[in-house]
Formats: structure tokens, C-alpha cells, sequence
């Protein structure tokens, strides 16, 4: 019975006072005085997004790190978020303590507060949502439009990992732990995201593939981005899987990475760079910004974009 | 794809600023000064809570009715919502087109605002979650503890409809468009729950049958909660079906009412007595508070509480 899994589970998790000990209809909040508030809600869906073998603890880090990864995107700070678990039967007692012991520690490893949701059973598969609820200075959450020709492109930490950690995953490669957790527990760039409010022209998540992201930031944006595929940053358990073009190209159409694109004015190239230290992200600039439309990916001074940008949804 | 469903049919429902056009990661929104929010998240799911075969327009306004019928119980003005839709190859487009056409009539109906959210496909089968955000004035959230020995207990408008509606939609009656649409489309009480605030001590909305929420009450209170059942209201519909005291408890176990149940002193009584016609809803005292734990319901002078109370999840 749900009741059971709340108070055993779900309970222990949700220690802020506004949760009300999931105890009412609904969480009571008083937000920071003075801050804007951004939302966003997020499904992973069983077969869709995660598969059914996967470690359910990595299924709750997973589901909350891709929701903060778009309150990063928007430079704001997590609060607090509330769950809304669609469950099969396929979801029994040691999944949901695996799951429910997963989502406290990426809580606590993220600092949010769980205040509350919804758990039904009775699915013919799971799906997973979460809304996660963030503050963000007045004025100043980011945004994909922005972005003005002559601005650098940037991109934080390193790029398809986590496409590698996906085919690992599925069997199709062996394993290596770092671009499994790359995969299985993305880390939003939280810190990075909050120091660009003010810095960033624009600013979005790199879920779907950093060719396909950076086309809908050039759209929204009304300008083009070339890319340049050699500047993209590989981890270096990556490019031991291969450097050479074809596998670059694979890494920027692979998605997953949660890793923020941005842009900025080149006169502010040294204060992005001084971001890198504190926020402990590596940042690399990857183009230019310049009048058109849409994305493009260049190498040695060849037009080498794909037809097959990223994933569609 | 995803991308022209929400183009098409969800971008022209996302008409405040603070959905930003649904192009960015996340909702943007300035909190109303000097208020606590509220947040809820209530799943729907197909073959669970609704039936394939159901107006996919009335599966849209019960989604949204059951999210604003929480708030309504804590006292909340709603603001704002969020979708998660997770859809399978069942919901074509004409059930979207229909969902999104009562999704837009119902956001209207009650000055919501559509800030944005999540739609996957591939699922299995439809889970619809929502989450709600709304304000109330600082500390004066409804709860379901804080009744006290001797407070009226007070529910709004009639209770059963929707029970009887129910088996209208499964084909096991006659229809009747009035206890039909009860089931179909609740009106959650936000100008009643609202004005409760600071009168009522106790609060929550009836989903799962009066007695069993009134059990919940009940024991968040530490009070006892006997019910008069001959008190029950009872639309003048419902009562033509049935008005002795099987059919009564019928009502009180049958649920989807999303009637508010609250407690107030007995001082108060003309107070609360007088939102009824500003807030345009039925009051009926139905018992009083006593010391002890959990629900009784009494007809003529004898215990007539019914195993079941209403539905468990």
C-alpha cells in the first residue's frame, strides 16, 4: 500500500519544515525575500529514458540531477522539489528501497529539500516525475535567447561521456566506471550556473546533444553557432575511445552530458575563465557567435555539421 | 514528435511571462510579496484513476481540479502549474487535441497560468502529473492537525455525486448529467478555502471517501471525529437514488467529492455560516469534535461506522 511506502520510505526523506511531515494536502514554503523563482518538471520513463535493469538508486540521482540541471541552466539555486512516482509492479520492496535510499543521498549531496508528491502503483510501467523549485536573483535568471554575434560559446566540463557510459550500459562496450557514473549520475553544474547570472548572454543544459542544444540556443537567439568540433573537450577516458573526427562528432550528437552552454561577450572571456576555479569546472570556449541561424560544426575550415544533430524528442 | 505537440497545442495555453514562451529550461516567476506558497503534485493515471475511454477534456479539468482542490484545502489562491505528461501511443491526436482544448478551458475557468513542464511518449500507458503552486497570507496555511474537542465539523456542498457518477461513466446506471459531470469535473472550493484561513482550525479536501479523510483528520488532530450521518448533504439528485442510511454511507465512503472537511469553533459557527453565500457554496455542520482518536459515523443514537472507510492507496 502507498500509505506504508510514504511514511517508511518517503517520510525520512522529507525532514523540511515544509513538508509538513507529508502529513497535508499540500508543502508550505516561504520563499526568499526579494528572489525570483524558477520551476521545472522533468519525466524519466521506464524503457524510455532509464532501463529496466538499471540501479534504482541511480534512477533517483538521475531524476533529480537532470531537473537542477535546468535550474543550473537558468543560474538559479534548488530549494526544494516534490516527486510524482508512477509505479508497476515491476517496482517492488527492494527497488523502492534502493530508490528511496538513491534520492536522500543525491538530496543531501545536493542540498534539497523532498516536500511532498504523489506515489501511485498499478502502472504498466513506471514513469518518474519531479518538479524542482529554485530562487534566482531578481532580473537575472538566464535564458537560451541572448546570445549576440561576437560573443564567445562556452561549454563546461567534458562532452559525450555519457553517450560512451550509455553503450556501456547496454553492453555494447566494456565497462569503465567513470563513463558509467558520467551516464548513471550526471552532476548539474549548479555553482556555474548561479556564478553566470550577470556574466552569460545565454545559457542552456546539454541534454539531448550539444549540436542539437546549441541549434535551439542559435534559434531562440535569432544567431548562428559554429562550432568547432577540435575544441570540443573530451574526457580523457573518452578520447582514449577515439579522438579522431568521427568519434568528435559522436560526442557532440551523444546527449546526456548535463554540462552547460553558454555564451558570453569576449570582453568578459577572463572573468568566465576565473569561474572555473571556484565552481571546480573546466570551461572551454568552443566558437564564436555570428549573424545567420543555427548551429554548425567546423573542422579544418570544413563545414563537417551532420545531418543528424542529437536526440529528438 | 513532442516538440510539434507542444508547439502546437500547449505554447498557445503558455501565455504568462513567466513561462518565457516555453523556450527556455525552466518558469520564471516573481512570488507575490509577503505570502507563503503552496505546492502540490497530484498523479492521474489511465486504468487507475480514469478510464481509456474518457473525455480526454474531463481527464485535463479532473487533473487540474484535483491539484487546485489541495490548495484549496490548505487555504491557497492558486498561481501557476506544471504538466508531466507521460503519453502512450493510445493518446492520438485527437485525444491531445481534446486534453489541451479542456486543459485550456480549465486553466481559464480557474485564472491559472500553464508555466511549463514535460511531455514523454513511449510509456506503456498515460500517467498525467501535475504540479500547482499557489500563496497564502503568511501562517495562515490550512492543516489537517489542529482541530479541537468540541469544533463543528463542517463539510461543503453535497457529498456522493461523484461516487454515483462513477458507475454512471462504468455503465452500471443510468446516466444523469449532474452527478456525471460531479465525477467528471469537480469545482475544488478555492474561494471557500481561501476565506477559511484563520477560521477553520482543521482542513482538508474529501478524495477518498468523507469517512476515511475524516479518519485522517482525525488522528493528524488527536481528536475523535463522530459524523451524524443523517446530517450528510445530499444533492437533491444523489438523495432521489437513494437516501436510507445504506445509500448514506455509500456517499460518505464513495469519494471524488473534492469537498472541503474542516473544523471550527462553535463561536465561529455564524462566521463560517456566512461565507456561504460569498463563496457560493453549501455549509452543513455534520458533528462535533470530541476527545479520542479517529472516525465514528452514528445514525439514531447507534455506531454505524462501516469497515470500509473509502479508498485506500
Amino acid at each position: 500500500m502507498e500509505r506504508d511506502f510514504i511514511r517508511s520510505r518517503l517520510l525520512p526523506l522529507a525532514t523540511s519544515a515544509a513538508a509538513r511531515g507529508l502529513a497535508d494536502d499540500a508543502a508550505v514554503w516561504t520563499p526568499p525575500l526579494g528572489r525570483d523563482l524558477v520551476f521545472t518538471h522533468d519525466v524519466l520513463a521506464c524503457g524510455v529514458h532509464y532501463l529496466a535493469g538499471d540501479p534504482p538508486g541511480d534512477i533517483a540521482w538521475k531524476l533529480l540531477a537532470v531537473n537542477l540541471s535546468d535550474l543550473a541552466a537558468m543560474g538559479a539555486t534548488p530549494a526544494g522539489v516534490l516527486l510524482g512516482l508512477g509505479l508497476s509492479t515491476a517496482e517492488d520492496d527492494v527497488w523502492r528501497a534502493g530508490f528511496t535510499e538513491g534520492l536522500g543521498r543525491a538530496l543531501r549531496h545536493f542540498g534539497v529539500a523532498l516536500w511532498g508528491g504523489d506515489t501511485v502503483s498499478g502502472l504498466a510501467a513506471a514513469a518518474l516525475g519531479l518538479t524542482a523549485v529554485g530562487a534566482v536573483a531578481p532580473d537575472r535568471a538566464l535564458g537560451r535567447a541572448g546570445a549576440q554575434p561576437g560573443d564567445d560559446i562556452w561549454v563546461s566540463g567534458t562532452i559525450g561521456d555519457a553517450g560512451l557510459g550509455l553503450a556501456m550500459a547496454q553492453g555494447a562496450a566494456p565497462a569503465d566506471t567513470f563513463l558509467l557514473n558520467r551516464f548513471r549520475r550526471p552532476q548539474p553544474r549548479l555553482a556555474l550556473g548561479s556564478a553566470l547570472a550577470g556574466i552569460a548572454t545565454a545559457a542552456m543544459d546539454v541534454s539531448d546533444g550539444l549540436l542539437i542544444d546549441a541549434d535551439r540556443l542559435a534559434r531562440a537567439s535569432s544567431v548562428a553557432l559554429p562550432i568547432d568540433v577540435a575544441a570540443i573537450p573530451l574526457s580523457s577516458a573518452a578520447a582514449a575511445r577515439g579522438d579522431d573526427l568521427p568519434a568528435r562528432v559522436r560526442a557532440a550528437t551523444a546527449g546526456d552530458d548535463y554540462e552547460l552552454l553558454f555564451t558570453a561577450p569576449p570582453a568578459l572571456a577572463a572573468a568566465v575563465a576565473a569561474l572555473a576555479a571556484p565552481t571546480r569546472t573546466p570551461l572551454t570556449r568552443i566558437g564564436r557567435v555570428t549573424p545567420g541561424l543555427g548551429v554548425s560544426a567546423w573542422h579544418a575550415g570544413a563545414d563537417v555539421t551532420p545531418a543528424r544533430l542529437g536526440w529528438e524528442h
